[in-house]
Parts: structure tokens; sequence; C-alpha cells
């Protein structure tokens, strides 16, 4: 991961794209703790499964996302 | 979901507006961890049924009343 | 709830009635998750009787907090 | 609660007193979901012996303290 | 705990010193609300040693770094 | 940890960079609660081989950038 660029900016075009990206932020803090991609793949469908593990995946997803809409200066 | 805008704007008439688009991006955050609708909807129950579950929804669509009232200037 | 007003403005007179604003926000919020007052009721006892469910709505009303002493320049 | 004043301001004269501001807000909190104090008694034991309780209460005590200490300028 | 000052200011010499206050902080809101020393230390196993406990314990101080680095204007 | 300077700065070249901070501060939090290193290997496996403790795991990470993205200008 240290060695790849995949986190260029934090700017984007609209605020939709601004919510991917905080999707993306939100996976790569996972994947920072856990890198192995073949046990991510067989946690998947331990969360994405379950209410609980869904609601806890959005918040995270929430922070980031007042993380980049301020960078974009909420796209005004 | 990344071939149709849902989101094209932040902006909102008024601070109630505001909070329903805070239950969108609340829902789009669980729906870009599962986008398979049949499993979503099994799903409610285990959420919409708890207590547990009602609160943490609520907790998701604070923070992201949160990003979009700063977007709007609170509205004054 | 779409069609009735329950959030004209995010302004109040008083830290206090700011805080109970917070309380509502964060009720609406169960709430839009969960219409049906039927089953609100049901889980309220739930959540009122347990020590983590009561510190989790204290949580959530904290976050909308944030919202609202923002929105009111924290009545200086 | 509505008939009295608890919140008169978020104004403190030290971090100190406004760290306990902060304490005091996360229990209105709690009372404002469930005012009965005899329940609330009850419960106590059930969170203030519990790791898990108390980290989430400091972590209310957290969210509170970050508004009260934008209110106050950081007290600088 | 009311009657000894142990928060005088917020403001620390660098970013390091600011994560040790956000620690303290974290800790003093445990301690508001479970001031019983003896019963801290029979709970601190339950907690130090459980992964979620630790990954709470480490949530709390990074919101209340948010308030300190805030503080000290990012040490910049 | 006292005695070694491991955080001298909050600023970063990159937004990139700002994120493996934001993962390094989130496992200071929770080495400053559990600085025994061989306990921290043992209970590893606990949260990284568990979706709920690398989402929570994740959730900590975006509130470090929450702070990093800040003292950095966001990079713009």
């Amino acid at each position: 991961m240290a060695n790849e660029t995949w986190l260029p900016t934090l700017i984007t075009k609209t605020p939709q794209e601004g919510f991917e990206l905080a999707v993306k932020l939100s996976r790569m803090g996972v994947k920072s703790t856990q890198p192995d991609v073949e046990i991510l793949k067989k946690l998947r469908p331990e969360y994405a499964n379950s209410a609980d593990g869904l609601t806890a995946a959005s918040q995270v997803i929430a922070l980031n996302y007042q993380t980049i809409s301020t960078a974009n200066g909420y796209w005004r």
C-alpha cells in the first residue's frame, strides 16, 4: 500500500464523486489494518449481511465524507 | 450506483429538507457496502425493530446532518 | 413526515432550548428509520432501561447538539 | 426538565469547568431519554462497573467537550 | 476531582504532548463516571486485554485529540 | 512512549501520507492504553479477523484523518 499512490487528492468534481471517495477511504482504513485480501473476502459476508455491520460501515463513510466535503468547500 | 446521479448537490431549501438528505446519505452509505436490494429488504426488520439498531441509524444521520448543515450555512 | 413541517429552523433562544432541539433531532432520526409509532413504543423500554442504550442515545444527542450549537454561534 | 433552567450558558471560566459541564451535558442526554431517577439509579452499576460502559460514557463526554471548547474559544 | 486542578490549559508544546493530554482527558472522562479507583483497577484488564475495548479507547482519544489539536492551531 | 519522539508534526507531504499518519495515531491510541507489545500481538487476530473489529478500526482512522486533514489545509 505504501508503494502505490491511491490517494493523490481529496478534491473531486461533484458531491457524489466525493461520496465515492469517502467509501474508498473507509475501505482503505480496513485494509490498512488487515492487508490480506483473502481474509477480507472471507469476512465480507459477515458485515454485508448484518444490519449492525452495515450501519457501522455507513458511519465510517459519514465521517470520511465530512472530511472530503470540507476539503471541497461543499462543492458550493 | 456510479452510473446515475443521486447526489447533485448538498444544498437544500430548508433545515428539514437537509435532514431528509442526511437520511438519504445514511442509506446510500449502507447501499454502497451492500448493493443487493433483496438482501437489504431482508435485513430491514433486523434494525428497524431493534432499539440499538435504530439508535445507531440515528447516529449516522446525525453525522451526515453535520455535513449538510455546514454546507448550507445552517440556513441562517 | 415529509408533509408536515417539524424543523423550520435550527435557531433557538437559549443553549437549553438548543439541547431540547438536539433531543428532538435524535428522535426524528429514529423515526425516519422506523415510522411506525406502535413499534417505537414497544421498543422504548428496550433502551430506556438499558445503560448501554441510554449512553448511545446521549451520544446521538451530543452529535446533534454540536450542529445546533454551531448554528447558534454558541449563544455567545 | 423543561421548566427549570439547567443550562444558562456554554461559557465557563476554565478548561476544567468546561469539562465538568461536558459531563453534565452527557448526563442530561441520558436523563432526557429516561427521566425516571429511580430507574437511572438502578442502571448506574450496570455501566459504572463495566469497562465498555465507562469508555462509552467517556466518548459522549469527549463529544460534548468539543462543543464546549469551541464555545469558549479553547480558553486561549 | 472538583477540588484539585488537573486541566489548567489545553495548550501543549508539541503534537505529541497534545496526544498525551488527549489520553488524559479520555481517562478523566472515565473517572468522572466512576471515581472509585479500586473499581477502575479491577476493570482495567477487561478492556486492556480486549481488542474491542482498546479500539474503543483509541476512538475516545481520537475525539479528544481533535479538540486539543484545534486548540493548539495544529502546532503549525 | 513519553521518552521518545514519535509525533514531531501533523504536517505531511500528501493526502496519502496523512492517511498513514492517521493509521499510526490510531495505533498509538491503542498502545497508550495497553503498552505491552506481547499482549497487543496476541490480540491482533481478534480484531484483524473480525468484520466488526475492522470497521471499528477504520472509524478511529477516519476520526484521526479529520484532524490531520485540517492540520494540512486539506493539501489544497
